[in-house]
């Protein structure tokens, strides 16, 4: 189902001072892997971006709590169950698995940082992953990235990876990340989650901002349905085992490791949009010539999230009424629509507000027909830009939605 | 499939001042009825709430400019081509479609209102409408209102319509009114249309704010999927028939007569709800507690254009995580999770923030197999209180959405 993806990750380079186990602890019912462990050497920094929803889970709340007291030498994910809406007592049940794996690592608790997805508002299974701890920590190895990728996943239908090799003066840096996520919210099963982790020697706060850059212009800039989780999380490691020195903030080598983590996450960004629930188009929606950037996401998220758009693009219907629509709803003040323009790929169907003359039908069926599509809108008013990217609207979206639980 | 509606209207009472008729002109391939012509009293007072949506289409331009010159003497609704991303001849289109009108029945052009509700882009058939005006002037008549009821109609299943009388201290007044629209937007065929008649007497810049508070709690507060449409209009005509006096604000006649008004609007609002395109589920969603009217309505249409919440009321799953992460990321400043409660119906699911103690799934279960479904929020912030109407995502919504023009 996936458009554009397979279900074979790309090879997936070790990244010095990471290892990785996932393994079967019994929380999901179906016997999959479910516990996913990643180990971090000393010395390493990380970073980390979580929801913005104000009804973050348990794990979201302890883990910022962790980070700001340690840097953490263990990620410890479990899948099949969010322990969100889960109060109290679900904050005490995510540090009891924290602190059985600082006793069995002989870290500090605080050095354990905890991911849940999954089911919402069902207590965690304490037991069931602290008995799964020992073989966990057992199966850790420095190649497990490709199993990683498949012990986080849920309702996702094909593991998702990036590993990017690349040369700064004197030798190779790597970065390697995974992540899952299908709908953006985690109604049960679809929690946005990332790991990423180089070996390049970064300053934790550089590694922060760095992280940041990168997210707002991938995790931050797709949506199947406008939702967002209550459990998001993406996590960046700089483990610093490189024999290159520390990188500087401003120098050509920091801007050569930016653009190579932004590319990362941008096609991990793109893979979960790729999976979307349902998907059958993978949409690009860039928005040129707005008075600002806000203005551009307006507009952008406008037509991503508008289910006209989306069940159009579905039935490959060029609906360019539906695209200006949305466009003109999207809360631009003072929008002149007699000043937009709206391509399908390499077609214009509007032009300055209305139908392009040399515009036919059969021109918008045939980009319709792609699975693969950017709808760029010119507004017309500055010079502002911005990327956004989604899925179209099936029966599919419905039936998994819809029958999730049933 | 109109939850709670039927076939038939209910008794629509005459307004006095006022004529109708509903012909075939051609629009429609159909051959079904497709121009309706409301012909109002000389001294009536109209007033008018047209779409915010920065495309709107030329009949909504049109309109604007001929209500700030004249009081209207007709109403001219085509159904079939909403005249929309027509440009500059979409606006002389309208205008020789209202010129004709005014020529064959002795009013100025600007006396003539245009709507349009249909196909967005196509040039709006000028000779077929105007070959159509003798035969709707014709048949103009005082009892007419469920037949202009039927010629609004696009994608609607059921004509809609409200008729009330009422009693202030000397006499009676009558409210009656139509709609149609079944999707917020007009994708192709959903605009929403309502015209609303009162024998009442009633100073035009008064009867203006009247249509406006009655708006905001109707029209206003009502959500399919979040689109707005270029064509969306309200008119109310107060013909001053009645040989009560005029009514005077804040009145204690002016506050029944308000009260009236509102209720019209509010039925004739969710009505286009009950009929929303695939609707299986009519959600009322009240906001309480909130610390602004804005906040309140924020967190109501974030819940209520949840695809994942309106698939979960579709599949009858009472999935409060869905409900929970909506109100999360309504983007409601310093929201205390801890402090929000949920209900449906009479079953409280969420108490400050967690899985209420006494709930039990089968409870939940068994509110979500009605029809009519309340959501309840309480916010914990302050006395703030709003209610917006939308009903459920089902297959059929993709369905008539994909295959519309396929």
């Amino acid at each position: 189902m996936a458009v554009g993806l397979t279900k074979d990750l790309p090879r997936m380079h070790d990244v010095a001072g990471i290892r990785l186990s996932a393994t079967s602890a019994g929380i999901k019912a179906s016997g999959r892997r479910d516990l996913v462990l990643i180990e971090i050497c000393e010395q390493g920094s990380s970073a980390a971006v979580f929801t913005r929803n104000a009804f973050c889970a348990a794990p979201v709340i302890l883990s910022r709590q962790h980070l700001a007291k340690k840097s953490p030498r263990y990620l410890l994910i479990n899948s099949g169950n969010a322990n969100a809406g889960t109060g109290e007592r679900g904050i005490s049940d995510a540090g009891a698995c924290c602190a059985a794996l600082a006793a069995l690592t002989g870290c500090m608790t605080e050095e354990v940082l905890p991911f849940s997805t999954g089911v919402i508002g069902e207590p965690l299974p304490v037991s069931v992953i602290n008995n799964g701890l020992h073989n966990a920590i057992d199966q850790l190895r420095p190649d497990g990235w490709g199993d990683a990728a498949h012990g986080i996943m849920t309702t996702d239908t094909v593991p998702k990876g990036v590993s990017r090799q690349f040369t700064l003066h004197e030798g190779t840096i790597t970065i390697t990340g995974i992540s899952k996520g299908s709908g953006m919210i985690c109604p049960n099963m679809a929690t946005m989650l990332a790991y990423i982790a180089t070996d390049a020697n970064i300053e934790q706060g550089m590694l922060q901002r760095c992280l940041e850059i990168a997210v707002a212009a991938s995790f931050n800039s797709i949506t199947v349905d406008g939702d967002t989780s209550t459990n998001d999380a993406c996590v960046l490691i700089a483990t610093g085992k490189t024999p290159l020195p520390q990188l500087q903030e401003g120098s050509e080598e920091f801007v050569t490791f930016q653009e190579a983590l932004t590319e990362v996450c941008i096609e991990l960004a793109q893979a979960i949009i790729r999976d979307g629930e349902g998907a059958t188009k993978f949409i690009t929606i860039e928005i040129q010539q707005g008075a600002s950037t806000d203005e551009a996401r307006q507009v952008a998220y406008a037509i991503a999230n508008s289910p006209l758009v989306k069940t159009a693009f579905f039935a490959s219907d060029p609906n360019w009424g539906r695209i200006l629509a949305a466009v003109g709803r999207a809360g631009v003040e003072d929008l002149d629509a007699g000043k937009v323009s709206i391509y399908l790929d390499e077609t214009c169907i509007v032009w300055e507000g209305q139908r392009a003359r040399e515009y036919q039908e059969p021109q918008g069926v045939k980009v319709m027909k792609r699975d693969q599509i950017t709808i760029r809108v010119l507004l017309g008013r500055g010079t502002h830009t911005t990327r956004v990217w989604t899925c179209d609207f099936s029966y599919d979206y419905v039936k998994i939605n819809a029958e999730y639980r049933s």
